[in-house]
């Protein structure tokens, strides 16, 4: 223990040994105050407040744990938020006996979601990027961005692997691999943290996994599979990313609601990964367990089990840890210890911070800009890197200088296109129209116009709206063009409001709307069709993916994702993303993803084929790149490192960057694995004729998974090293052995592969 | 133990004691062999046979476990092929040392699959009629007819939960319940059993919560899903039952297959169930350990992993548990130990069925018959009471006599439209239409001309064919007629034969092919539409149902369907089927059944609506009841037992059968319980003006769930008991407590709830 951190818990002791119940339990909620537009003035007023007949005085009274998102309630100038927010912690330090101020927590999905910040493209477009660098980068943008409006916690990253497409907050996810998730979220974390920020890893577990891929819905999932897929990226992220919160999940898992469940919350988190932060309650999370889970019977149970579980902070009420929790206390019904266990993990957080401290006081920069250049340049260079070019028939693209392009579909002049539903335009500025969007974001035919000032625009039809009466303008422009883009997709939003986002789930992968109709109306023209994906989920494209001359995936870019866009499309930019899920064949043969044990993926014994049109991890570029790949030994120590190097050089004429993937094959083990499963990656930028030796580096750690008794092993035998374009690339199988005993690793064991990435030139001079 | 037992049990130890390795390993397998149709022999002529180049003699040396098939490889009439059966065995008897012959097994799944043996409606149809005792009247009728043919054990019944309709072999279910499925399946066991055959039950376990509904794909659960939702219709059927034999699934649970499964094959299954038979492979489950789970590296380690785990006779291949378990014994791997447990379990189910009994000699009935009258009876009731009036507007039906009646539709004409996969002339026949069906099949044309000799008949289109060609001519018929009944749904087939049945899964819940649109072009027409349902699934017919004068939803009603649909259409029998499973409102949100936690049926959290557009339970009839119900105490000990008593009356004009569900509400629990679950149903027939009491005796342990740290408990508290006409009816809710302390409950649990019926009259004539 440092002297510091002595100090920290000389001063926690004490806090939990002088401060009355009251103020213990203030300590561990957050309310919800809003901004109002002007920044006059930071107030309560929540519709949860008013009904619960709170007035801020006294809830500040004793103190108060949380105030929850001062800027994501309402559009306001972000100087004048800080203004509001440093005022109101004025008077929340100034009201209780031990001047404390609330911890304030926002989220900050794709950017911290203030009106005004820059919006970065959505998780699935980092997933895309396959680039954890640029994502540190990012969050630590946002990240000094939020510490400099005063917030301490940001509520990211959502580590939740991709399981079925139909759930709507699928763009949320980083996509469906967990060795993806879990390295781009801990980059994510170390950015954040690394300004100061505490990340808050979400939704702790299995979330993602809901029955059907409907919000909320219960999660039939097993300890193997929760083990093995869903946990990794938490693990990753608290242990090698030093993540600080977690935020508990309102999913069910075979019957136990994670905010009751102290297996997950305590065992596993603390007790197994060592996390010493805070857990915090998804909105509403801890009234959830009584009135839509019913594993309690009141408030006051709610808050017992909840608390007993490890969830230190109920947010953004005082629906259970207030009143129904001091009587249930009264009732000795509920142990104090565990107040106390709560608060000192609450204070010994605000201790860190510097919360505490004698001499802090609140920010408030009255120059506060959350959209800098630097911000919007990192937005730029992260959306170019996760536009993935899927097909690209007779090089359609880039398209040629000069050529008469028309431009088509909904999302064509949309700068509402490029945001996923927790950027704060599509979350909290749609009630708020009149504001404004707060951020400038160009359209893809705003960009497209700098390179083809020719280029024509027409809708074709709306994203949800049956009407069809602009198909036939759409066809007439794509005939009158050499070459037609079609830009089609989602529309981000919050349950019901959108065809993607929180609770605006699917029940098949249809394009929404008339869109694929579209689509196909337009392909009748004769003139070739690029077709842009502007999508929060993968879609089965059916024939259209055939038909058009080239198809571009790009989810939600962000802010810059239609200059990225143009600059792929003309080819200022080569594409280089690789798809973080799968784009299934199949509209409705949901669940599955590629991470499949062998029966999952057959073909003889069913009917239905759940081979993938495009695989995980698929995505083309403009230049072209050879491999030579080899292991260094045939040989692996079950406690050892397979060593695997691959020359890749760029063989094409123009510069590009290629994504190295690495995947395990491991044929026969105790119980069922997947056919494959990604273990490494390296993306490496390349000029012409230029070449670099990727080495990957990867600890038999690596292939443990949970064997047949539940113990983590690593299991001697054979097994492959796949070096892949794809998770559907077997070209490249390097045959390996693992030799020694089983092996069972615990939770100190190595989680992930190193690489590294040398210019052949650079190489030569090191080794001469 | 009796002193038969003893008798048998010293025969056993004698044999296992005697018996050379060869001989013990002999026992342990079943091989496939076939009747030729002149019946001239029984000989192996399997292509697994000859890939392996086992000759009949050196199969037979040392004895047989089992004979596989003999009625159900090739058409053979009766007589002959129990001819050919008699002569085989006794061949078997003479070539080991010990003269025992090999146990004789079949399909049974909806009814002896031979060629000429009566066809019953599938099991789907069994639950719709929530009639076990019926069922039980028809699965002795088929033991009958077995064991008079020289079977000695069925493989049936199916006890998997239907949870997803996608499912191929939904149609081989009794439904989404596990209350029904294991009532009804365990009638099935008593019958059969009854009648001397060995009753298998299958496929133990999980097979049907497949991922996304696909043949063979690996199952994600939890031990808690798997013990409330699974497991409990095999705890039924062998506590309650007494099946004497298991059989394990294909399919994987969270990575481990069942067939390499001790904790399920040996410690739930004998442990705590104390179930004594035999648990037998599903065909080449064994060696599928290494070919399609990767668990194995070799067949004798495959076999090594499913004799330890606990499956007895591998059928129906020498794959596994000959020459590569001999080998794997050789060199150590595996314990002979091993052997001789399953060799005792093989050796005492042989004496207990008197085939190790001196005397013993194969029977061969020269005037067999498999399609007598009797079974035929039975079949038609069955096929009547199944059979579900889903809507019924303006009292369309029953039909007028003397109304001209326009019959469209694929189905309409079509005997095999009758039967599901496992049928004879669907299972094997199909390759052998030189023999023709072996049965009488009357179709739902030929039937309605008795009574409506006027009909037209015109096909419309096929089941699958997009042909569209015939539709005019459909609705032309339907223009010309009073009343327009349409026949559409499922060709029932094996692995991509057919749109349902074994390996023939959908993607989704549309009618398949271009039928919904057939039905759509007739409702054109303006005369009302009777929508006939032959179906192996249930389908989401969205606006169909609502168009539709009348919906009857009649699965596969078997041999004598077409009749008993004709009774149910002219009013000849009032319709009193109810659904098994719900006929859901999207066509692709699987999965998804009735017996959901709350959060799996709500509404607000998702822009996808789950609820069914038919619930569980559902069905009309003619006439109508009256239902009186009260509980004779609102306390109820944790130990004890509830009374419901319902006063049914008849209050139409004609006599119908109503069906009383019971269900438990149980709103707050340790763990998320199912909104509903069926815990009781009756049958009532009533003539009109008649009244019945119905009174359900539930014990407190049928309340009991998994609870919070995995024991089964009962759990005291407020809780509803539902007197309902379907799972979506709350109209009768009575209010209990369970009244004590929390109960933790083991394997000798109560696990049905008594039901008696008794006719008012009967009633007032002992109570006077």
């Amino acid at each position: 223990m440092t002297g510091q951190e002595h100090r920290h818990e000389a001063r926690v002791d004490d806090l939990v040994a002088r401060m009355t119940l009251d103020e213990k339990l203030s300590q561990l909620v957050g309310l919800w105050v809003g901004a109002d537009a002007g920044g006059a003035g930071v107030a309560p007023h929540q519709s949860e407040m008013t009904d619960d007949g709170l007035r801020w005085a006294d809830v500040i009274r004793d103190g108060l744990g949380q105030l929850t998102r001062p800027y994501g309630s309402a559009p306001v100038a972000p100087a004048a938020g800080a203004r509001s927010l440093a005022a109101s912690q004025a008077e929340v330090v100034g009201a209780n006996r031990w001047g404390i101020p609330a911890l304030v927590h926002e989220e900050c999905l794709a950017g911290f979601a203030a009106w005004g910040a820059t919006a970065y493209p959505v998780p699935l477009s980092w997933g895309a990027s396959f680039d954890p660098e640029l994502v540190e980068e990012m969050a630590a943008r946002i990240g000094t961005s939020m510490h400099a409006a005063g917030v301490h916690q940001g509520l990211a990253p959502v580590l939740d692997v991709t399981r079925d497409y139909r759930w709507g907050r699928t763009e949320e996810t980083i996509g469906e691999d967990p060795y993806l998730v879990g390295t781009v979220g801990t980059a994510y974390v170390r950015g954040l943290q690394g300004a100061g920020v505490v990340a808050t890893l979400k939704h702790f577990a299995g979330y993602s996994v809901s029955r059907a891929g409907r919000n909320l819905a219960p999660v039939s999932i097993g300890p193997r599979e929760l083990a093995d897929v869903v946990l990794p990226p938490f693990e990753m992220a608290v242990r090698e990313g030093g993540a600080q919160s977690v935020m508990h999940s309102y999913a069910e898992l075979d019957g136990v609601p994670s905010a009751a469940d102290s297996t997950l919350l305590t065992t596993i988190l603390r007790d197994r990964w060592g996390f010493t932060g805070t857990v915090v309650a998804d909105y509403f999370g801890i009234r959830f367990l009584q009135t839509l889970h019913g594993v309690a019977g009141s408030e006051g149970e709610a808050a017992g089990l909840a608390l007993a579980a490890g969830v230190d902070v109920e947010l953004p009420s005082v629906h259970c840890y207030g009143e129904p929790l001091r009587e249930a206390l009264a009732r000795g019904e509920v142990d104090e210890g565990l107040v106390d266990r709560a608060l000192r993990r609450v204070l010994t957080q605000k201790a860190e911070l510097g919360l505490l401290d004698a001499d802090w006081s609140p920010v408030a920069d009255p120059d506060l800009d959350l959209d800098d250049e630097g911000s919007r340049d990192v937005a730029l260079r992260l959306a170019r890197e996760a536009i993935v070019l899927l097909t690209n028939r007779d090089r359609t693209l880039p398209l040629r200088p000069g050529a008469r392009v028309a431009l088509v579909g909904p999302l064509a002049d949309d700068p509402m296109a490029m945001l996923g539903c927790y950027s704060f335009p599509a979350h909290v500025g749609v009630h708020h129209p009149e504001h404004g969007l707060g951020i400038e974001i160009p359209t893809l035919l705003d960009a497209l116009r700098s390179t083809h000032p020719t280029v024509t625009h027409t809708r074709g039809c709306d994203v949800t709206d049956p009407d069809r009466t602009g198909f036939d303008a759409a066809v007439a422009a794509a005939r009158d063009a050499d070459v037609c883009v079609v830009a089609v997709g989602d529309r981000a939003g919050l349950f019901g409001r959108g065809t993607s986002g929180e609770g605006c789930d699917a029940t098949d992968l249809h394009l929404p709307g008339v869109q694929a109709d579209l689509v196909r109306a337009v392909l009748g023209a004769g003139t070739p069709v690029v077709l842009v994906l502007l999508t929060g989920r993968p879609y089965a494209l059916g024939s259209l993916a055939d038909d058009a001359a080239a198809v571009v995936q790009a989810f939600f870019p962000g802010q810059l994702g239609g200059q990225a866009l143009a600059d792929v499309l003309t080819g200022a930019v080569s594409p280089s993303g690789r798809l973080p899920v799968s784009l299934p064949a199949d509209a409705s043969g949901q669940p599955g993803t590629y991470l499949s044990a062998p029966l999952g993926r057959r073909t003889s014994v069913s009917s239905v084929d759940p081979t993938a049109a495009f695989p995980f991890g698929h995505g083309l570029s403009y230049t072209s790149f050879s491999w030579s790949a080899r292991a260094t030994s045939e040989e692996w120590a079950v406690d050892g490192d397979a060593e695997v190097e691959v020359l890749v050089t760029n063989t094409g004429d123009r510069a590009g960057a290629d994504v190295v993937q690495l995947y395990l094959h491991d044929p026969v083990a105790q119980v069922t694995r997947p056919v494959v499963r990604l273990v490494g990656y390296a993306r490496v930028e390349l000029a012409p004729a230029e070449s670099a030796l990727v080495t990957f580096v990867v600890p038999a750690d690596v292939t443990a998974f949970t064997g047949r008794f539940g113990a983590r092993v690593v299991e001697p035998g054979d097994v492959e090293l796949r070096v892949a374009r794809s998770s559907a690339d077997d070209s490249d199988a390097l045959a390996l052995r693992l030799v020694g005993d089983l092996r069972t690793v615990d939770h100190t064991r190595r989680l992930t592969t190193a690489v590294s990435v040398v210019p052949l030139h650079a190489l030569e001079v090191t080794r001469a």
